[in-house]
């Protein structure tokens, strides 16, 4: 049957498992629009702005591992770009699609709305090249080829491509016919054959080793492979924050979490003394060493990346990932190595009378956690007080630490419940970040999700208190709101709500959060500078500069 | 006394009469951040995120004619590119001030937080360049200088400017001393003379002739000199919409609105027939023409722009609008012309116990309206329905007739009213729109500012239902929020809220709006497809298609 370019665009991301868009429609975006309502199959997902569809559609592929995002031209596009240039960053394949004006428009340069009113039309492009690791603008004569080419990419890269379709063109008919999908690149085998030889050599003649599990791991969807490749080299493995939950941390051979300066010493000082550490994709960034003070010498370190692997100083393009997984695991022999290994957060500390603290609230958290939830934590003192709490089977625990744009939490979190809905997901929040996004919360509530949202209130930009020259200036203040009456506001009118401002109170709120059968929204009042101790450690060590 | 470079920054701003910087506050804009909070002439403004920011900085830049904004480095940066994108298009001039990395991190092309991880630190320069007149990185060496570039390209172009600055250098004192200002561009004498007598000749053959006072009018704040214009040459005036209150809508040489297709068909006809049009600025893009369908001759046009005019087919480079009207003012003859004249909105239709329409809510609108008044009305069906609303004198009406991107008026409504806390500001937002940015009512409570707003609940995007094929097509509808009880989430508790569905509920919240000296929120409840007549007739001219 003769398909238009939208139907066909739609029909290679549904090959691909993805069954939701998520957007804000607009006039020159309709034929998308109409195209994905009127498609039995998939769902329109309209979120309240575009930044948000662009977070939520994070969220979604964190779990399902491809989304889709449709916004109008200019004003949609550009509103959601920080979103994209976030899934670009922590390696997540969107699709966003982009109605334009029709070819007409575009040819006699006129000035419509939406555009910057000088006639010109390929702007917006070229502003989210950077962004993206392809791009086209579709017509009925190139929609197969680019769309194989651009769905290429987004499987090579694994980041946001960009599909941009003149609204004329949108409904009509493609020309040519569906090609083959394109093949994804292979190893070079002798290349392969090399790198797992150094590989196993270097393992070998290792007093002790380590792995780190990294959060391609999961970008990549091998998770499988990555344990088996564990568990045949008997290995401990640990990981940094980026990559928390990259693997299960219920499994035998988890140490706990290696975050540089402050966290878990015996943990750091196992791995830095090891002869040699195998890096299963996890990122040498500011945020996940804490400033660089988690330190491997190059020469002892394996640093496995999506398309090669370096070996101390050697690097071996042309390795995929998944190859050099699987050769090491039928090659790779087993080691037994005595390591530490912590065991999360401590029992909460404080009185049921007491103010909630810190050292309350984040153990308790730990606590609150089930088998297979999703902990989506914004990021500041939340993802920071949150990353060595041991997280249950099957469990995943998500941040945003090298993008860290505030904000994202919130729709991310809608974005993952609405991918698992069977699944229980808990959003963890300062209010400060929960203000850039917060409307989002009423997507939950309209969509029949019940997620537990939790507001750390603590008067103001806690992680900005806490890096900045003076604390209490007022740039950190924010306007006050009150929070547990947000979700009635945005329509969750049957949601169990609650502020809570003692460590009694905040029991009670969450026992029955566990038992109510609905949104949980519980607004946790704290002080001023109360963080989490390792956030406090970095307060210092700013400080004392 | 030896001044950095952020404080010279700041101090330039303030001398063109900027003492408000609009932004969110993050780590590596600290410096530029702690600067503003220091400095006793300076506020800072904070706002829930940053598109929000970018766009009360626009609402503000109308007022006051310009303003600042602060965003961290990339996260911060691209959230906030839409609304300067927005400023770009509509000629409003906004300092938009980036704190960047230090220099060491780029040198060392360090994966840190709110990058791309790719090592590159230009990238949000280069994707921001299309959407601001000048950009620059600033350094202790090139300050003095650059600054001097980018304040003159944003008086001489009247559009946003981009300033990045490294978070070390804006702390360190600038080296050479403040230039003199940089010369304005001015109009070469024998074209302005040129152009004057071309204009002269023309108007003096011409039978009839009209004015049309443009949206420039107020960008470069002409708004005394083109009325003295209007004035010598005695014709009557008319105003499209993206113009609405360029002058004052009580003059006597006001005839009113001139739109288009559907509205005032006597005052088309008149222009239309004109053997001569004045159009002091005023843009023929889409949303203003109604689709093109306001026609007028080239060879009877008078084009007055920035930098330029074109008399008929002749263009005449390099005369400045503001030399141009000057020049006319003394050299111009008076005529006298009989045209017609409208008279805003008709009587409000309908019995006190009806629910709510269209034909009540407008012309009861206008009756609403005091002298003085800021109106900002939101893209869609509620500014179409204002744009012949006769405002009375002072009041000015803006929207964002060709960027149009929804959301803007609500924090747009926000910076106005900041810029004027003496005036009244009225937003006026469909609750589809609101629904972008509607957290940033939070602000005019934390600022101690008393808006009166007016949600305008139609259960969905109306202006979409109108324009697409299937008005009742789910991507129109949107998550059903109370909007009544936002102020108080939002924590604006002393406010006067309503929710009002009759048309003495609508009377009732008018006039305890009048009365109390609180903040004012009523949310109007309508039917799904109750639009004002002009966007019913646009319906139905699609519907035809």
């Amino acid at each position: 049957m003769a398909e238009t370019v939208i139907e066909h665009v739609l029909g290679r991301l549904k090959i691909l498992g993805i069954k939701d868009v998520f957007g804000v429609p607009g006039d020159y975006a309709f034929a998308v629009n109409d195209a994905v309502c009127n498609d039995n199959e998939m769902r329109w997902i309209g979120c309240c702005n575009e930044l948000n569809a662009a977070y939520a559609a994070d969220g979604y592929a964190r779990i399902r591992g491809f989304s889709a995002l449709s916004t109008t031209f200019g004003v949609g596009e550009l509103s959601a770009l920080c979103g994209i240039a976030g899934s670009f960053t922590e390696h997540l394949p969107i699709f966003h699609i982009v109605g334009m004006p029709n070819t007409r428009t575009q040819q006699e340069r006129r000035i419509v709305h939406h555009t910057l009113g000088t006639g010109q039309f390929d702007l917006f492009a070229k502003m989210t090249e950077p962004a993206v690791c392809a791009s086209a603008i579709l017509t009925p004569e190139n929609a197969v080829t680019e769309m194989e080419r651009v769905v290429n990419a987004a499987l090579t890269h694994r980041r946001p491509v960009y599909l941009a379709i003149p609204d004329d063109y949108a409904r009509m008919t493609v020309l040519g016919t569906a090609l083959p999908p394109a093949t994804l690149p292979s190893s070079v085998p002798d290349t392969l054959d090399a790198a797992v030889n150094a590989i196993i050599e270097k393992l070998e003649i290792a007093q002790i080793a380590v792995i780190l599990a990294g959060y391609l791991i999961c970008r990549l969807d091998l998770r499988a492979e990555a344990q088996a490749l564990i568990e045949a080299t008997g290995l401990p493995f640990a990981t940094m924050t980026m990559d928390k939950t990259a693997l299960d941390e219920t499994h035998s051979q988890f140490m706990g979490m290696y975050i540089g300066r402050d966290i878990n010493p015996e943990i750091r000082q196992f791995i830095e003394n090891c002869d040699c550490v195998l890096n299963l994709g996890a990122l040498w960034s500011d945020l996940n060493t804490v400033a660089y003070t988690a330190v491997i010498e190059k020469a002892k370190m394996i640093a496995v990346g999506h398309h090669s692997v370096r070996v101390g100083h050697a690097v071996y393009p042309g390795v995929e990932m998944k190859d050099l997984i699987d050769a090491l695991v039928k090659k790779i022999g087993k080691k037994s190595i005595n390591a530490p290994k912590t065991h999360g957060l401590s029992e909460p500390e404080g009185k049921y009378s007491d103010r909630i603290t810190p050292e309350y609230l984040y153990p308790r958290w730990e606590r609150f956690f089930k088998p297979d939830d999703i902990v989506i934590a914004e990021t500041g003192t939340t993802s920071m007080g949150l990353e060595c709490a041991m997280m249950p089977k099957g469990a995943v625990f998500h941040n945003q630490a090298l993008w860290a744009s505030i904000g994202w939490a919130t729709p991310a979190a809608f974005g993952a419940a609405l991918a698992a809905p069977e699944r229980r997901t808990i959003l963890i929040t300062g209010e400060g970040a929960h203000q850039l996004t917060a409307q989002e919360v009423s997507q939950f509530g309209r969509f029949g999700l019940k997620p537990v949202i939790f507001c750390l209130n603590n008067d103001g930009y806690l992680i900005e208190r806490l890096l900045c020259r003076e604390p209490m200036t007022y740039y950190n203040d924010l306007a006050q709101w009150n929070y547990a009456k947000l979700p009635e506001a945005l329509g969750c009118t049957n949601w169990f709500t609650a502020k809570v401002t003692t460590n009694a109170e905040l029991e009670e709120a969450m026992n029955k959060a566990e038992m109510c059968n609905a949104g949980v929204y519980i607004e946790v009042i704290m002080d001023k500078m109360a963080g989490p101790p390792v956030a406090m450690k970095m307060h210092e060590s700013f400080a004392r500069k």
